[in-house]
């Protein structure tokens, strides 16, 4: 192993974050270790702080740091790898998880006088308290026919940078008026290891409204939101971005210290965890679909040129490969709805059978929807539960079930639920190749398709499209940051100079697929037909019942 | 108690047979005792014989006379009530339960040359594989505007007497050359205890196509159903029908002899379940709605005037008291949805709790129901798990659950499957009004009220209505079976005149009401127009997606 080179991948998902050590030949993970954040998600108060209003969902940022000073060491020492081998750290994050700091980086909630100023803190991405603020920007952007408004597939989201300013300004102006940065928690922990701000394309391109070219809109648009956030651009978030794989600096003299790496170590420009996923899950071209599959999906796709899909959550240049348009795509919840499914729909005939067979209740579930046949259980579902992400970009929309009858079973309804989500998969899938962008493959990774052959088979026989699953399902963006670091570094520091040459040497999929089969993609075909037309009949404004009824059931709870 | 008189009720359900003991004075039940059927419901395989096609209900005809046999000298036994105080009899049973006979009587099931064709034997009320032959008659009845199709809301249904009659012709033409008498069980019955073949107003215009004063659709109407069935009246039927309440005959005196009666007791004529049970609900006037609440519920209405109302099960004057129209409606899942759920749908939590609690897990759950608020649930849900009875008579409709989201506890679903039910009740309850027959109270009986008080208080809510509840909620038929034989006494023979005075002394409903609030009724004003809406855009064509799954799922099946 002498010569061998080591590359570090740091993933900073919503609980915890990753760091792997990953051999630069060939990409194989050598050491890999999960540090949770102490303060985790702070959705109910403050540490030692006020009660959080609802939607809220904070994080703290000393919990970032805590992952490299006792991840690093560790997983260098579960590695074996000396530090001398480490030729390049990459990071990603979650995003938009934007903070506002003083211009010397230190975050506001680390100082004694903003500690108790939620706004003071970083605003994780499933904050969902900003929707006033989305909404005020996606009126005034459509008024004022701003670019972003098509970017974003028509609406810019509560969960994004700007709307989270903008509720900064709306509801602490002290707090916004002590912010010399507000930026993603991606750009500042690279900050951080290599003392420079550098911010990313990415982050800028999918959650701030940045157009390579183009930059932000303009003063005008900003004035018009609030007259405070004229100079916004040049105050506190700054116009130069950086390309992903690019060195951003080298690790500092501190950090070298802390983590017992070596000072000037290449760090790579931030990324964020879908994004960076897609080449190392061997997707650097056109016409294979990523799919990101846990709680939710992220569906990831590149193309050559721009094109205006619905719903999509973002249309980026050079936003995931250099060279490509970068296209987004999501469901809101998928493992979520089954995870609920799990606690709120299984009868006890099945828990009954697993005990008496001894095996987990969600294999008796899976072994008997799996005995079904497609179209035998008589259901159809739209897979709301969490509102509908893509491509009608709703968040009040839920779910429905539907051709229920006596002899309907806790099996049926549970294949029916991913079934729905599948169809939900394929009507994105439909949307792309409505505007002749084509999926001719589906690749995936995410915590999902280890867990659920039969979830597979299905989305291989809805969408009628093999199925590739990358070979580091769980670590996947992980790798991918691991790889950025390796490109960092560059050849002439042990890695390599382009993501295509270290997708090409560092990441896999596994031999086996999931492959369509004819005869149940064809009932398939038919059930799906069915999934449109609710789709479009509760999606599209011909029957508003599902609002109605949240907000009857808003009006009732308040 | 010397001077008391009293009256036998014999109330033939699907399971079993009831005899009640009740004092003609002020109809209070001094015993009762149920003997099962020992054949039960044959859809299974006859008993001795052949294996059944799906959807067959037999009844053997000889458990019926064990009723008597057995029953009622232990209900007289348990009453201490001598049978020279017992003034009549009076009968109901389910409908249209008809048998083949031969002209004496006997079914031809109890002759050996016949036992083993399954066309011989009764056809019970749920017997559904006379659906062929439905459609042929209504498709026919359709063409020449016969009349039934008025009286019958626009569909005769597979349920009834000339449907399965066809089907033992079309399938079984021997049988049906050996039939003599092809009766109700309700009027055959009467025949066995008294020796006379009299034929009841009630199943004949509610099950038979019979009309007061025109009688039975035509020769041509016949012939055109099947060349053989020209003459089938006169040859298999009878033209002569008996109103509800009169003497049918004496009790014979073979039977006297088996039962400890007086020969001569006199005897009413044969009646239906659900018609029997309004008077005993006190109801002999319009504008009360008599639900028979069970597995499914019965809606029972009196009305001046005939009108047309969309969906009723049928329209019959002096079907239920003399004088009057009488309507029935139905909705064909309530307790059946209720059943489906606690069985299929109830999570390992709501089971937690109540065994900590020590209390069935129906009472967890329908004490975390009753918490909610109307509306708080954001669900709404179609009651159609087994199909639509009225008003939209399609066997082909299913249920629909609208409006989860990832917090949607099992509770919810729980409450959202009640409102809907009432919601039927709502829509039943409209269609009377919309032709001007008003509705201005609920009276219940059956299982349902007496189990689930949360269920009556939404019914309550729902409809803006007062509901009393019987006082004999369970056997309120086989009282009103009771009230019938003490009218078939005469007040010379020690019972009542009419069936208005018998209800007057002998029938009573509960103190306590269910009051409808008003605050919880403007909140379901506003779910029952979402409930419409739903209900017309998969019920009326717009969208035929159920019937769709249907096919595809029969399809998928053979």
């Amino acid at each position: 192993m002498a010569k061998d080179k080591f590359a570090l991948g740091i993933d900073y998902g919503t609980e915890s974050g990753r760091v792997v050590v990953i051999r630069v030949r060939d990409g194989e993970e050598i050491g890999s270790v999960v540090v949770p954040y102490p303060d985790g998600v702070i959705d109910d108060k403050l540490p030692g702080g006020p009660k959080l209003e609802p939607d809220w969902a904070l994080q703290n940022p000393r919990d970032y740091l805590l992952v490299v000073e006792k991840g690093v060491p560790k997983a260098l020492k579960a590695a074996k790898v000396g530090a001398e081998n480490v030729v390049g750290i990459g990071t990603d994050f979650t995003a938009s998880s934007p903070m506002p700091t003083k211009r010397d980086g230190t975050p506001l909630c680390f100082l004694k006088e903003y500690r108790k100023y939620p706004h003071a803190w970083v605003k994780l991405w499933k904050h969902h308290a900003a929707q006033p603020e989305a909404n005020r920007i996606n009126e005034i952007g459509r008024e004022r026919k701003e670019e972003f408004i098509r970017v974003y597939g028509g609406k810019y989201s509560s969960e994004w940078f700007f709307s989270k300013l903008l509720q900064v300004l709306d509801e602490a102006p002290a707090v916004y008026e002590a912010t010399d940065r507000f930026i993603e928690a991606a750009d500042w922990i690279v900050w951080q290891l290599t003392g420079k701000e550098k911010r990313n394309t990415c982050t800028a391109g999918y959650k701030a409204m940045w157009v390579k070219g183009s930059g932000f809109p303009s003063r005008e648009f900003f004035r018009a939101l609030h007259p405070r956030m004229e100079n916004v651009i040049e105050e506190k978030v700054g116009t130069t971005f950086h390309p992903l794989g690019e060195k951003a600096g080298g690790l500092t003299a501190e950090w070298a210290k802390k983590t017992g790496l070596r000072e000037g170590t290449p760090v790579s420009i931030g990324n964020v965890d879908a994004h960076v996923a897609v080449p190392a899950c061997t997707v650097v071209e056109p016409g294979s679909l990523v799919m990101i599959m846990g709680t939710s999906i992220c569906h990831m796709l590149l193309g050559t040129e721009r094109q205006m899909v619905e719903g999509m959550c973002g249309t980026v240049e050079d936003g995931i490969v250099p060279g490509l348009w970068g296209y987004e795509a999501g469901q809101s919840a998928v493992g979520d709805i089954f995870a609920w499914f799990f606690e709120h729909g299984v009868p006890d005939y099945i828990h009954h059978e697993a005990r008496k067979k001894k095996v987990p209740f969600a294999v008796t579930l899976e072994k008997r929807a799996a005995a079904l046949k497609p179209g035998e259980s008589g259901l159809v579902a739209l897979d709301w539960w969490n509102g509908n992400r893509s491509i009608l970009v709703d968040v009040d929309l839920t779910g429905l079930l539907l051709g229920m009858t006596l002899a309907t079973r806790a099996e049926e309804i549970y294949r029916a639920l991913i079934e729905a989500t599948a169809f939900g998969t394929r009507q994105i899938i439909e949307a792309f190749e409505s505007k002749g962008i084509a999926v001719e493959e589906l690749v995936a990774c995410g915590g999902l398709p280890e867990k659920n052959q039969l979830l597979m088979q299905i989305y291989a026989d809805v969408t009628g499209r093999e199925i590739r699953l990358a070979k580091q399902l769980q670590t996947c963006s992980a790798l991918g940051a691991a790889m950025h670091g390796a490109v960092a570094a560059g050849r002439a520091g042990g890695g390599y100079d382009t993501i295509f040459e270290a997708a090409e040497h560092m990441a896999e999929t596994q031999k086996s697929t999931y492959k369509p089969r004819r005869e149940s993609h064809e009932v398939y075909n038919r059930l799906f037909k069915e999934y449109q037309a609710l789709h479009d009949y509760f999606g599209r404004g011909s029957n508003d019942v599902m609002k109605r009824l949240k907000g009857l059931k808003r009006e009732i709870s308040t």
